[in-house]
């Protein structure tokens, strides 16, 4: 076990499995060329088994090494479902799933550099500040969802057409993206009070997401 | 009276009403879905009555505790208009309006939440330092409101046929959406001076705004 | 002249002046609408003279106070031009001027209201510190316009026909107003490297504004 | 060579070499007047040559007295391979490339104002503070590249027809411009799980950047 300690945690092997990923994350944009795929399927398919089997040898190798302190570390639970999530549903029919597996391997890349692994860390621990905002957004998007889906429903079923549908362009209107010229305009143009409904949701909105940002600089400026 | 204070201000208390504040909002998105309301619509009269005198009661309840103190606080007196206004508009014409009520009760939530509370009452603590650039930003509006009326109101009666719509187009290209490709290029094509108003607005109300979140950021830091 | 100087510095005196401005306001905006102006045509004229001859008399008595120590005050010299500027054009040619000098009066309730007047100041006072980034947005921008207009003024000849449309172009571009959708696109079919000329601009401009920004927030922060 | 080293160091020189410089930068901007350079071609070409042959001398000026030292600064560099590209290119096919080095003289500008060069100097310095949010950024982009080719590259071969059409297109998503009315809503059309694709990309990478530019700010306001 020590042995395989000592293998595991040496800078080459960590070095072999970033070589890995990185020809792993190669493979995955040649195959997106239907021409080359269909060209040579069965290479990339052979390839694929090959970084699946390294992949599975790793993290059966780190959990003979750390066992139950392995499911400690977050990048480690994302390992084994990435990995096993592939091993479980192979040759199932959850293809688009697989596919999606295959991509979110290229994001181990993260927990292999470092500097990286520091980065996202950093950016975890941003979230629980954003909380209560979240939940402060969450309340104001369901309200003006209601409103816009129980008003605006008949006017522009594609924008409003149910709640799930409002929030989407709630979204959108959140982030400018023709908040006016496709969806506000139309709407004016029939009913004229709708001016008030899109320009507080952009105020509103986009006062409180200025604040979080003033918030989270000064929070982090005074630490 | 000692009693109902105890009962007010116990948590199990507070937690109810969450709930029944939850379950308010739930009603609200469900029956947004015609096909739903339409086969179900007495069931949410019913549940919507059963919520409204829940709400009417905690307030009795409050203000039998409290009295005058009760409206000492900003939230209660918004709870209170929500409530009562509901109450004295049931069964009249005023649908929408009532359709509104119905649906800022959800943002009761913030009040009984004390996280939100405290981010809320943040928030309205930042509006006091936008005064004076909201009254500039105001003026500026204005002028350029009042400029591009008596200038394009001929060419472009949707976007500045009259100092309202001109407003209204002025907080579009403030949020730079469609700003050249819907209202600035077919003005552009028959007034080529019309640059300098678009370019300008931009130009001046992005420095304000820019200044104002810098300023608030070294105000709150230096506090 | 102490007794003018009495008059001139008393708090109702400034009060009087900032109530013509917000009249004369008014008067503009009711001015735009077409049908009432036409109406009352007589009116406005008449109350439009009233209010230039109060501020040429505010003028002369603050010129008779204060002599050439009027001028040291970049507002006392805006108030000049604005009144003086009308008086001069008076039933000349130059209506367009006219009507910008007339709507531009609004200005003045600036420097009449001290916290507005503040506020404008700081403003003044953070655009030396914008120099050099302007000088430098200057230079990337002039050499982006030449390039475009070389390469793609026979492609889209609206967006990039001469040096001066290509600036107006990329000021659109850099405002990320369609810049994909509407100019990028229809040039990206024909010309596949021009993804390297957008993107890069985008990306160094923004570069350098964020820089200004963070550089702004700092200095500021740091005195 | 002191003498020479006197003159190179003068700072009339410099003012001259600036001269020069804009008044390259102004002949390449009536250059891309057809009218104007068809008329007056030879005068134009006849400039050029002058303007690169000034370039040459005072680079050989500099090299004979600073030698290998010249090398040491980056500008020095970007003035050699500017001016030496354009000799060793001139009279050959590579015209486009001779368009470009000809207009990328005016960036000589920047070295030879020293608040411009030292403005550079902190932009570039400010890069390697983003060095590893540009990696996350890169894995994040090729993530979503896939994901989007082999999904949606049927649907929307002009957006998501390849992993570099594709990687072309989350730029534009990036930077919000019609992510909405022209990329998500015709694919969200046919493929409802499309909008977990975009919200998540927008959110993840508006998070990333807001979190690197408010680490910026920090960092900097603590040294
Ligand atoms: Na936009
Ligand atoms: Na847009």
């Amino acid at each position: 076990i020590i042995k395989l300690q000592r293998i595991v945690e040496n800078k080459w092997f960590t070095r072999f499995i970033l070589a890995v990923i990185l020809f792993n994350a190669v493979l995955l944009g040649l195959a997106t060329d239907e021409r080359i795929y269909s060209q040579y399927e069965e290479i990339f398919v052979a390839l694929d088994i090959i970084v699946l089997v390294i992949f599975t040898i790793e993290i059966l190798m780190k959990l003979a090494v750390y066992r139950f302190r392995f499911f400690q570390d977050g990048w480690n639970i994302f390992d084994f479902v990435i990995v096993f999530g592939t091993l479980v549903l192979y040759n199932s029919h959850f293809i688009a799933v697989l596919r999606i597996l295959r991509v979110l391997r290229v994001l181990r890349a993260i927990s292999v550099v470092p500097s990286l692994r520091r980065l996202v860390r950093a950016l975890f621990m941003a979230i629980p500040a954003i909380g209560s905002v979240t939940v402060l957004m969450g309340i104001i998007f369901y309200i003006y969802a209601i409103i816009g889906t129980s008003f605006f429903s008949d006017l522009a079923p594609e924008y409003f057409g149910n709640v799930g549908l409002s929030t989407l362009t709630l979204f959108q209107v959140f982030t400018l993206e023709s908040w006016a010229s496709g969806v506000f305009r139309p709407i004016f143009a029939e009913v004229t009070w709708s001016w008030i409904y899109f320009v507080s949701f952009i105020t509103i909105s986009a006062f409180i997401i200025l604040n979080l940002i003033v918030g989270e600089i000064v929070n982090n400026a005074q630490q």
